[in-house]
């Protein structure tokens, strides 16, 4: 029995596809409390869901059931899935939306949600599965149903992943790519802040230099820093800016982060 | 007892009025589930809300409550309505809001709000009868108040509807027109699924044709599509495009479907 | 015990930040009703944050906990506070946010929050305080935690206000300024509806003349109106326009208003 589920979509908030996919939840298990993440992921925007499930999903309690609906394969043949890890459930298309989840928390189940009693109706629409087989499927793993009672168990390998560079070791420092870009304009790195907490280091992008900072403030307005941001990861901003818009980079570019030389003096040398 | 009670409004989400709302549902029905429909109804738009909630309403539990206040008449001579259907309850001004809604799902009761024991004070701002009337006498409702006790019985005849050509049969087909246009621009028209299902048929827009098939991918992107939506009804799109300023049409235009004629060989021939 | 819980901050609705703290407070005090009044404040607009809380809170149960994250300063030196006062609880950044509130409503007992095993960790991220001090906080308080266990006791009088002309008495009228705008462009005052309601009157900004009505349709369309708004003050407005852009006043800016003259035939005279 899980008490809170959270919604992700890119459905908008116009029209009222969320409130459907809430009403469908109240009706098979009133008990549950639904949180949104968020419903304005930009459409289709498999990798901005991705991050937002990472970035959010630490901060629910245990066997939280999260669904996530950015599905530009509706009604043609991905798989729906249900997954489950040692911290929470993951119902929703089977299109990489949980592969940074599962980088960080390996899946100890997964089923693809192929039995029908558990949907809204055996026929579901061919546009709207976060209505007619996501939320009644996740409500009824909020009620106690079990995963091998939802569907078919499925193997770990043959769940689908997004493509992007992840955090490597270079003699010199990392290197890795840019994983998602918020409102803001900042732009989250897939280097992890625990390993570069310790040391000086700078963010290299081309011929443009980024210095380390702890916080936006810590430079001037309009200029540039790159920080471990709330979420953990390697963050480069603006201070008052677009750091997307000023450095021209987006979702999959790599980046390199430099460790600085500490001279004899113990000082660091920033290039 | 209801237990859940959804709100559908034109308020927007940056001004409190949503939650100035809640809070008055939570000060007297505090076991109540409330559920957002939508605050982003276009300003006074009640074509646009009276689609929502058809669109919405049969994926909520028997006994409902839906609050809609998209209410241009606010402080003027309109009508204040509670109405019971054999699924829902229906609180709001009576200005065609529920009359889609009433067409599908007759009225079994219907009263003017007139009693303001059940208002936040007897004097109701000119403005805010969202707060002030529809929130506290849905709460009422939601505590096992009766609609009788809520005020006077009106009969269901005066009950405000919107001009809206219905589905209408024609010898070679429907007659109908548009209902909604959802944010993604697509064209929701009056025509029910449940009528064309059975045969090919496209639909006819002046000179122009716009062929059936089964989702948004069905035709290449740029190129128009007519579909059974999964509201149920049948809806004109444009793959990865916008069909209403494609096609030049909004809400309460006419537009034809015709059946396709069927060859001794059983093969459809579209005009 | 609190049972209500209500979050505004400028967080927007496109990251999961807002979901991330309603997940810290599901994880603490899973019993609490949680509601939105806005996360759409304008970035670090402490003045229409101020406004909001004012606006809504007169709706909410008694006891609510009341919880305002809009915080330029977060990282700083800013002081953390929690707040009671006879109607509910507040919890924020001490940047001004509650100023407007604790002016009708004075201060019962106010804390830093200083005491770090009330937090979601004894080291909160630079950047999050909203998720990581404020939400947990706040959900210990509905809990049942009290006041003076969250942190030390601080003089009322060093609680920061923000700097707007409150409603003055003249001869002929009163002075104040404005202290919010909507989204619609309407200007709301610091003047309170019940210091005017007697009479007629009219506001003076510069050359121009404003005159009273009772409602926006009390003008024609692109006419200039002010009233008593449903949140108790005078608020400048155009009928189906935008009064700040028509009458090119912002936030802050002062405004005057005029008690008309009443004639020995008991008739107004509007100059």
């Amino acid at each position: 029995m899980s008490s809170v589920l959270t919604l992700l979509t890119d459905f908008g908030l116009q029209d009222p596809y969320v409130g459907s996919m809430k009403g469908v939840i109240a009706g098979i298990a009133p008990q549950v409390q639904v949180i949104d993440l968020t419903h304005l992921i930009p459409p289709q925007d498999i990798a901005a869901a991705r991050f937002c499930l990472m970035q959010a999903c630490s901060d629910f309690p245990q066997g939280t059931i999260h669904v996530a609906v950015v599905d530009p394969g509706v009604g043609g043949c991905r798989r729906a899935v249900a997954i489950q890890t040692a911290e929470a459930y993951w119902v929703g298309p089977d299109n990489g939306l949980f592969s940074g989840i599962l980088e960080c928390s390996p899946p100890l189940a997964a089923v693809a949600l192929t039995r029908s009693q558990w949907w809204r109706s055996p026929s579901p629409s061919a546009t709207f599965h976060g209505r007619d087989l996501f939320a009644p499927v996740a409500a009824h793993l909020a009620n106690g149903v079990s995963l091998d009672q939802l569907g078919d168990p499925i193997s770990f390998s043959s769940l689908v992943t997004l493509d992007l560079l992840p955090c490597q070791s270079l003699p010199t420092g990392l290197r890795g790519s840019i994983q998602y870009q918020d409102h803001f304009g900042n732009l989250i790195t897939t280097l992890p802040g625990c390993r570069v907490l310790a040391q000086g280091w700078q963010i290299r992008v081309g011929n443009q230099v980024i210095p380390m900072g702890l916080t936006f403030s810590s430079v001037s307005p309009g200029e540039r820093v790159a920080l471990i941001g709330s979420h953990g990861w390697v963050e480069i901003a603006v201070n008052q800016g677009h750091a997307g818009q000023s450095l021209g980079l987006s979702v999959g570019d790599p980046i390199t982060l430099e460790f600085l030389p500490i001279s004899p003096q113990g000082e660091l040398s920033p290039s």
